[in-house]
């Protein structure tokens, strides 16, 4: 699949976004500063919005606080958490760009096995980029990549692939646990460097993690909402979770995949397991019933675009989750807030929506 | 999930059989003498029965060639193939063992990054006596690995996993081309150590090889048979495969997990492209209709023995592959030969096969 491959990779700045959820570590952005620098940062400030933000010399970026949010999207800023990090996806919403790169501030450069800074951005655009194969296993993994291949077996129709719409990323050191995992193994490390990308296949869902992930905003975009966490919710650090199950029934159902993988950043810290656990507990017992739900999920064929979709599955949210806690039915209502301000910041979206593949904007 | 990690690695070896496809090359042995020499080999000689192979001292070994074959099989013989590599799986009918380990006799021992040799056997027999997990993905690979766990998202109900019944491994150097990418890419080599195992998910099928291979004869062996291959048939090269897309269906039927990755092995020698797409022509189109077939393959719920999913799959088999050629209704056939031959020469599993779980032997 020579003619597949992404050598040189292009560095798209004119087609990228990097989303961050505040940023309290000042050391976060100067580290970065040479990937990140030729990018536009969207930087949404999660808690109190008299509080500065200092951003470095030399970086374009653009800063929401929760009174930007507001005055933006009027009584539709209810489905945007406040005082959680759940608030970057306002930031996917104001973007204009194709692709999304977002990360937290507590993740690093790492390092590959030689010792070299990896670019994780650039391995998000390589994995992007190239088609993913949702259909089939290939042993190989990444059938795109240099000195790979699809293996004997693997059926030739099936080796164009699909669009690519999520790449996950993954971390070396802090292991992204939840709290109990955190409270039995305090001192767990990951030092596994595994080189590898695959695409998760069709049907299969996965914990999708918001700390170091890209997406193709035109894909699947308005499927990225981070649900309702926070100040005032049941809930928390299951905002990409929720991301990550809603976007992967999508992706099923329209023919787009999802790789997992390479790039490695590095977690700097281990967040407060006490208090992860606090916001965690609810979820815990509730995932035990999501799961079956996102499973069992099917989308009706009529459903073409990723906001009909979305609706869709708020419906079936609303049918299906909302005897299990009543915090189902807000997040159902907050699920179709999302997508009407969605279209109203991103009209021509909204209307390409009602358009034949291929005839969009 | 460290009470489930697997340490020290017990060595099996009152409980594995090496099953080995004729040796040809004389280096094989010695050069795994280090790590194969506690086990019993099973050597099925592929070709003519007059041809003497020399198995080098020290190994406690048994070795069948065609004559044995027909004569413990009677007309049953008729479903070993002759002339090709598939004839192994005689082997594994023939074993009183629990686990499985076949290899080429192309296959030497690969090192790891360190530069250490690698024992393949000790990392298959830790695949398979660690549960596996077809139900959701872990992002950070096989959970129960040291220094790894389940991450944040991931289902607690899901964590205990399941059986593991089969570990396939992969291959340094050559890889396992097709004919038609063999002739594309005659230099690639596979250099890429990727540090990892995986659970095949649920209602995901991929190409199963079958140069590094291991399984749990108890939970799957009758399962593992290579179809009709070599002399008289139209089709080769294609043996593992089959023996793998049955499998899937079977092991995602009755609950077990299938794992690839870790262990390497060198596979020292590219077989002849222009012999291999002689023997995969057929192959490469049917396969365009054999994949859909299994992957919509549903078996009734009261299939509950390997036995009867093998049995109900050669139904589907005849039925629904019969119209894509002939060859198809013999393989069917070929299929319920294979299984009466197992449960003749395994009378104790086939009585078995009818008692509850957990009642067996």
């Amino acid at each position: 699949m020579a003619d597949s491959k992404v050598s040189p990779v292009p560095l798209l700045k004119d087609e990228l976004d990097i989303v961050i959820p505040t940023i309290r570590n000042l050391d976060f952005l100067e580290m970065w500063r040479p990937f990140f620098q030729p990018y536009h940062l969207i930087i949404v400030q999660d808690g109190d919005p008299s509080k500065v933000i200092k951003v470095p010399e030399g970086f374009d970026y653009e800063l929401y606080n929760r009174n930007d949010i507001n005055r933006i999207l009027g009584p539709k800023a209810s489905c945007i958490s406040f005082k959680d990090s759940a608030c970057r996806c306002f930031g996917y919403m104001v973007s204009k760009k194709k692709y999304i790169y977002t990360i937290d501030d507590d993740c690093f450069v790492a390092k590959d096995p030689s010792g070299k800074d990896i670019n994780a951005l650039e391995q998000h655009i390589k994995n992007l980029l190239c088609p993913a194969t949702p259909h089939f296993f290939n042993t190989l993994y990444d059938p795109y990549r240099e000195g790979a291949d699809f293996v004997r077996g693997y059926p030739f129709s099936l080796r164009e692939g699909v669009p690519t719409a999520v790449s996950h990323g993954l971390w070396l050191n802090i292991p992204d646990y939840d709290a109990p995992t955190q409270l039995v193994k305090p001192l767990e490390r990951n030092k596994r460097y595994v080189d590898a990308v695959l695409t998760i296949p069709k049907s299969t869902l996965f914990p999708m993690c918001g700390m170091n992930l890209a997406f193709d905003r035109d894909l699947i975009g308005p499927a990225m909402y981070f649900g309702l966490m926070g100040d005032g919710q049941p809930l928390g650090r299951y905002d990409d979770m929720w991301a990550g199950w809603c976007m992967k029934v999508i992706c099923d159902h329209l023919g787009y995949g999802v790789k997992t993988g390479l790039p490695y950043i590095w977690h700097s810290k281990a967040s407060n397991p006490f208090v992860n656990l606090k916001k965690e507990y609810k979820g815990i017992y509730w995932q035990e019933e999501l799961i079956p739900f996102f499973q069992a999920a099917k989308l009706p064929k009529d459903c073409t675009t990723v906001q009909e979709c979305y609706i869709e599955l708020s419906k079936q949210v609303k049918a299906k989750l909302g005897g299990v806690d009543e915090y189902f039915i807000k997040l159902a209502d907050a699920m179709v807030t999302w997508i009407e301000a969605w279209d109203e910041l991103n009209p021509s979206d909204s209307k390409a929506a009602n358009l034949p593949n291929g005839a969009q904007k």
